[in-house]
This record gives structure tokens, sequence and C-alpha cells, in this order.
């Protein structure tokens, strides 16, 4: 009660909800999660409401003035959206204009939409990608993600529902989802742990920003914090471009110590990969923001972290 | 038969189609017009074929080898597509992917999707707009012509749809529909016509980019014969921006003389009236291009069209 900030996590359920749940209740915040199906292991503190966020009147019972609310509610992931455009534009992009529809009557404090700095983009020339950089994805996860942004701004300017956009790198880090096709790092590490293979598209594979999941999460309550509310965006990445071939090579070094391995094996390039990604994140840093842990340390951490939980 | 191109008008019914299929037949090209609802009133020597181009039967029927095929069909305007963003999503823009996804195993000459200059862009400084411009449109009608180019390039960038994409500014000229609320140049005739009164929001409304029909459909002439078939874009206005007011009081030189007048009310600004939007066409005019027709000719040929319909 009182004048605490409550912060409405809306599909928390996910390796990205979980670790926001946990650096905000370390900050003291009030956290509420809100996912649709039955959850028991919650971040310590965390309330859980189990529904539809998609749904008017659940929302409307679960909202309360001057929330911040994070939007990450997905149900595709770039591999899977090739399969079926279509039900990515009825799921997640009418979802989330049904949301913001629903959103704009509230007084909420602010609505935080979780885009893609990884896939909103497209193919680029290989130098770090500010937000101002054309925007043409080449996966339908992308383009939705991407036209959600559009109705973010569309929904600020005209009904002024109180917005700010985040699109981060690849994240890594604990409770990272090892088979959704998403996260290379966690693939790559679950691919050591049970000593099998990982394919590796082309010589050294794709460029990608990794960012520690730490990172991020310092990113977003610095976001949610901030002034910022008419769909302005922000790219969070580290800023620095490593091939797939180096994280395997890196994992391996912690993974062979350990008596695992990752095995690759080399695919010719895919047409629907992007070569090359790294975000410039110029614009976060003048909010006072860095991405300030050490690669090598969160990789460490990461393996660890995977280690114990398959010796538990 | 024989190697004549045909070229397919789907939703070709409206104002664009009409005039595109009758300058079409005018250089001796095969035209077909599809379209939902019977029609009976044709452009002399076209086909008509009544279908839904999203029926993929249908469109197996329909399109041949080598086809060109304009794409015009929508059932929203701007002003439309405010009441129900979710039906503007799950018509329009659903129905360009299920399309898209249907001719990507054609063997189509060329697909040219026909875009919104007017609208993509969102607000602008009052700087001529080229293609590189960032797009935050603020219209639910903006954002699905938006996001149906995201996925032109992404069937182009994947799967070789040969795809080339037109972003018109404010077409004018016979055969515009007076009450659609698209079309400010047919609605201040239609006013006049009827010594009524037009609504202008603010001093002298909006700035827009007037371009004559048949510039357009020039436009669309040289971009079907184009090598372009990467989901290029092109913008086609005349370059010169223009006052509503502008427009009533050189609508009402010709009105007055014969007889009829267009008064006009006085609104106040509407946030989701862009001020300003006119078109850079450099790009265009590097293929030889040029808005040829004078405005003030181009509104008493117009004006004289909708006062002998009147009067048939």
């Amino acid at each position: 009660m009182g004048n605490k900030i409550r912060t409405v996590i809306l599909g928390g359920n996910g390796f990205i909800g979980t670790n926001l749940a946990i650096s905000l209740r370390q900050k003291g915040e009030e956290v509420v999660i809100v996912g649709r199906r039955e959850k028991n292991d919650l971040p310590e503190g965390c309330t859980y409401i189990q529904g539809d966020c998609l749904d008017t009147a659940f929302i409307d019972s679960t909202i309360k003035e001057n929330d911040k609310i994070v939007y990450l509610a997905y149900n595709s992931v770039p591999k899977t959206s090739f399969e079926n455009p279509l039900k990515d534009i009825n799921e997640n992009l009418s979802g989330a204009v049904a949301l913001f529809s629903v959103l704009k009557d509230f007084k909420i404090d602010k609505l935080m939409y979780v885009s893609s700095g990884g896939t909103v983009y497209g193919k680029t020339s290989k130098e770090k990608i500010s937000e101002e950089h054309l925007t043409n994805p080449i996966s339908p996860y992308g383009i939705t993600k991407l036209t959600i942004e559009k109705y973010a701004h569309f929904f600020a300017e005209v009904y002024h529902l109180p917005i700010v956009i985040a699109r981060p790198a690849n994240p890594f880090g604990p409770f990272q989802n090892t088979s959704s096709g998403q996260g290379f790092v966690a693939a790559a590490i679950n691919a050591a742990l049970t000593n099998s293979t990982i394919n590796i598209f082309g010589n050294n594979g794709t460029i990608r920003d990794y960012i520690y999941i730490d990172d991020l999460t310092s990113a977003f309550s610095i976001l949610l914090n901030s002034e910022y509310r008419d769909a302005e965006i922000f790219n969070i990445g580290s800023g620095i471009g490593r091939s797939n071939k180096e994280i395997v090579d890196e994992i391996n070094r912690y993974a062979n110590a350990d008596g695992f391995n990752c095995a690759i094996s080399h695919l010719p390039e895919r047409v629907f990969d992007v070569p090359y990604n790294v975000l410039d994140c110029t614009k976060l840093k003048t909010l006072g923001w860095n991405a300030t842990t050490n690669f090598e340390e969160a990789l460490i951490k990461t393996w660890n972290w995977y280690l114990n939980i398959k010796y538990d």
C-alpha cells in the first residue's frame, strides 16, 4: 500500500521476466508477474496473477493507477515465425494493439514495450546500428516486433499512452530456455552439457551483440524510471560483436575443464540470417547506463548456473 | 495470347484502378480487373473477374505466368481506421500477407504494391520527404500500409517474390469517390456542386502534395516495366505543397463561374492530422518520370468531369 510504485510484468514467466522480477525485488520494489500458465516457482517476494493479458476484464481488475507495466508477452521466436506469419500477426500484433487500446483509458505511470534490437533492423553494414537506422526485418517475428513499435508510437502520440520502447540485443544468462530456438548462448551451453553438437551456419556463424541479462534489467530499470513517455526507442546492447564460433570456443574453455564439450557442425549460411547485428547504445548511455558486466565473467556465471541446475 | 504481358489489377474497381486500367488500355496492353463486387461499367477493352483475391484457389485460377500484378485492394481509409484498428489488421494486413504467401510460388513478372506516401511518414519537418525518411505513421491505416511494405521486403528478400513499392502522395482526378473521407479535391468539388460546406481543420488546413491521376498512372507504368524487384520504394508526388484552403479557393474560381460555391467551415486542428506532407520524388525522376500535368488544368479537367457526371 501507500505510494510505492508497482511494476507489473505482462508475460513475465520467461527468461527476461524472471530476471527483471528478481532485480526489481532486490531494489525493494513491488513486483507483479502476469502469465497465462500456472506458476509455482516464483522469484522471492513477487506476486503472481494467472490470466490472459489480452482479456479486457482481466486487465481491468489487474492494472492499478500509477502502475509501471513491462510488456514481454510474445508467443513466437524468429525461427517459428516463418512457419506461420499470419498466426504471428493474429496473436502477437493484434494482441498488442488490443492491449494498448485497453490501457489508453488507464492512468498508468509507464508502459515499457520490449521490442527486438536483434531483428527489427534487418541486414545492415558492419557498423554499430543506432536507433535511427532503417528498419527492414527479414523475419516475420522482426516485422511484428517493429509494427508493435509503430502502434506504440501511434497510441503515445494520439492517446497520450505513456510508452517507452526497448530494443535489446541478444541477452544471455540464467533462466534462458535452452531449446526455444532463441538464445545461442543457452543452446551452446546445453549442447556442451549433453556433449552434443550445435549447428553453425557458415564458417563462424553470425555476429551478434551478446548482453548479460543483469545489464539488460538495469537498463529496463532506468527506462522505467525515466521521463520518456512518447514511444522513444532505446537500443540495449554491449556494443561488441561476437561470432557463434567465438561463443562456442569460450564456452568450451569452461566446459572442457568440467569434462564436457560442445561440438560444432557447419552448415551453409541461411538467407534469413542477418550476418551482423551490433547495437550503438549511445542514446541509452546519456541516461547514465553502461553494460558493466565483464563478458567472460558473465559467461562463466551462466555456465555454472546451468551446471548447477543439471546436478541439482 | 502470345507474349503480350497482362496486367492484373487486384482491387481495381476504385479511383486509382479505373484510371490505371484506362491508361494501360490506351497503351494497347491487356488488362484484367479483379474485384469482389459485381461490375458492369468497365473501362473499354478490359476483362473483369469477380472474386476474392485472398482466396488461394481463386488466385490459382486467375494469375498466369509472367503477369504483372498491381495490388490496390484495401478496405479502410485513414479516417475509418481509427474506429477499429484490429479490423484493419485482420483484413488489410493479414490479407496482404496471405496474398504474398500464395504469390511466392507463382512465376509472375512483377507485383506492384501501392502503399501510401501521404500517411507512412507521419509528422515531418516542412521539407520534402524522401524515401529514406523515418516512418512513424499517426493513423492505423498508415501503420498497416507501412507494415505491408515490410512484409513485401521480407517476401522479396527471402522468397524472391518480385516486388516494387509505390508511395503515392494525394492523387486527384476523375472517378474519385467524393464521400469516402479520402480525397480532399473530390470532397471539395462535391461540396461545391451541392453548394454545401466543407470542414477545414485550422486556418488553412493541412498542406498536401496533390498529384493528378494521369501522372500517377504514368509512374505506375514506369515502375511495372522497370527492373526493380527487390521491394524498392518510390515516392510519387508533384513535390508541391498546397493547403486545403488553396484547393477550395482554386475550385471556387471554376465553380463560381458555373454558378456553384464551396463554403468553408473552420474547425480546430486534429491531433491525428499530419500538418505537412510533400514528397521528394528525385528517385523516381531518375527513371525518366516527371509530373507533367499542369495543376490548374488538371483541376479544371477534374471539375468539368464531375460537372458532366452531375448533368449526365
